[in-house]
């Protein structure tokens, strides 16, 4: 289980991406549309781990909802499984508690659930599968 | 500049650290106390990158404050850098807003410094030095 990437609630996604690109330096690998959560989300590379700068669209999400009680900052910690169904039964068994019994879709198509804050010292922590190479026709089966 | 690690405020460090080690099986590398911070330290290999888990010792500290206004959760992210003096010089040409103009002596005798999280979307963020490889007494100068 390593981090894979560090999820940030931002209220204006262009001044975020300014800070952290300009200001810190930190490489821009793409900008996209995550409709279904109602956010646009903006991916750093930051190491073996990515940022993920996330600004509500309209305002009904789970995003704008966190910035309107909390203000914006670090939103979860996600880390990257082998697989989502797997780790989720393995951590029911060892009676972590769960939000997700099920895995939903995450940015890039990816399987994702998140675990329940009570037990986390109020960390959010999502699990996530692996992000596929490529989104190329040839496979290398055989 | 990549993530060496992500801070979290906890209120026990005992089942935090359970939490993390038995529940999502990462592995514990070590328990330090800082006591210029006033903090106990939990040090947990999540890939690249560690989580540090933070018990105030005495609620006197930085740590006992946060949690005090905003509960257990994320406090900083820490980026490692070559050289904190020369980040903070660049970054400060850059305009980047900072707490410390020159560098603190963090967790493990590392230097360390904070930037200003009003211009980072609320996200605390800390610079630090790699650390030493061991506490051996043999140099390899020559």
């Amino acid at each position: 289980m390593r981090v894979d990437h560090i999820g940030i609630a931002v209220k204006n996604l262009d001044s975020a991406i300014k800070y952290y690109r300009e200001g810190l330096g930190l490489e821009l690998l793409r900008v996209e549309e995550v409709p279904k959560e109602d956010i646009r989300v903006a991916i750093l590379k930051a190491g073996e781990v990515t940022l993920e700068l996330m600004e509500p669209c309209q305002n009904l999400g789970v995003v704008a909802k966190f910035i309107s009680k909390r203000g914006e900052g670090i939103h979860h910690i996600s880390f990257q499984v082998e697989s989502v169904e797997d780790t989720l039964r393995l951590l029911k068994e060892r009676g972590v508690a769960l939000v997700d019994e099920t895995p939903r879709t995450g940015a890039g198509g990816r399987k994702a659930a998140f675990l329940h804050p009570r037990a986390s010292s109020g960390v959010l922590i999502e699990l996530c599968e692996r992000e596929q190479e490529s989104g190329g026709i040839n496979s290398n089966a055989g």
